[in-house]
């Protein structure tokens, strides 16, 4: 299996997260996102949109979108699960990584901060004032949502980490990117301790991976 | 049941079109977004996001997030399925409906449009060029991996409407806006002809909604 992703991306990194919670192992392939490696013909091929992770079985089968993966390695792996048992709880796990995965994460990539840069002239303290704006509106919700459900445990659903976690943790690192105030969110900070402390995680850190630079 | 949202949010669409597909009956709690009606305490109780949809059972239990929402009504209510069988084909569903969800209509909401005029000061010629640029994108990825997938058939994903349909649509509706040009997405329109000829699709579109206004 072939991942193309980029150290500092947090979509590849969530998919590196599931695959080491799943003991399967990958060949990383580097598509440098700041110098446009994604917009090459070759990658085109093999994700029209330009984005990554890519992930390439060996069959050649390629699949896109890292929440998308994740369910996938989830359907095709079962153990451990990435999602509970119930429809609620499992509806409930998906919201919690959908609040990072569509509401803010996007609104940050590199694609958006780019057209803020170039397109529409904005410098760095305004793009810094965007980034954190987007985190701290999520945060500010799934602080509640995880602090004030007794189904939070160690991590965001229960004592075993999975999806939700999966969104967390890059998310959680992205916001030391522009230095955000991260008391607020102690129920947060707590549950991202917790899964840093497990090899999945912390193995799956763009410090740890082949393509990092400094 | 009751679904919290408003006639013009996409994501409330989407719930929408899977709950009249499910051909299950509720009742529409308007949220005015363009008053700020989603930020008002009682309405963060059931929603910490401030965001629309929120989708209420009779027993109290909520649900947010509409990609979420639309997976659990398929676990609860199994027929018609929204999302195929097989986990490869599972996936290629999701990550459709998640080019939509996650990278399109996140960066073109409301409040991202609202933080473009006002604390950014773009005006609207800027407003509406980011929104279809965002678009553009989007569809540009979307239109080859419908057109050149043989699985792609009267719907995205095969010959009955799903998951990908349910967030393609509200997004096609979306494109209208700023009316952006899609002759380049022949496949995408043939789709979106096909769903809105279904009685699910047109029923939960914004004009037809009881909180529509002009």
């Amino acid at each position: 299996m072939k991942l193309y992703g980029y150290f500092r991306s947090s979509a590849a990194f969530r998919v590196r997260i599931a695959l080491n919670l799943k003991n399967l192992s990958y060949e990383t392939v580097s598509i440098h996102l700041r110098r446009s490696e994604q917009a090459r013909p070759e990658y085109l091929a093999r994700n029209p949109q330009g984005l990554v992770p890519t992930l390439e079985e060996d069959d050649g089968h390629r699949l896109i979108q890292s929440l998308a993966i994740v369910e996938y390695l989830d359907e095709i792996h079962p153990a451990p699960p990435l999602l509970p048992a119930g429809a609620a709880d499992r509806a409930r796990v998906r919201a919690l990584a959908e609040i990072v995965a569509c509401d803010i994460h996007p609104i940050n990539n590199l694609r958006v901060l780019r057209y803020l840069a170039h397109t529409l002239g904005h410098d760095e303290a305004a793009i810094g004032a965007w980034y954190n704006h987007w985190i701290d509106a999520g945060f500010a919700a799934l602080e509640p949502l995880l602090a004030m459900d007794p189904r939070t445990g160690r991590f965001c659903h229960g004592d075993t980490p999975g999806l939700a976690d999966i969104a967390l943790v890059p998310q959680v690192v992205n916001a030391g990117r522009y230095r955000l105030e991260m008391t607020a969110y102690p129920t947060i900070a707590r549950i991202f301790a917790n899964c840093m402390a497990l090899a999945p995680f912390a193995a799956a850190c763009p410090e740890n991976q082949p393509d990092r630079e400094a």
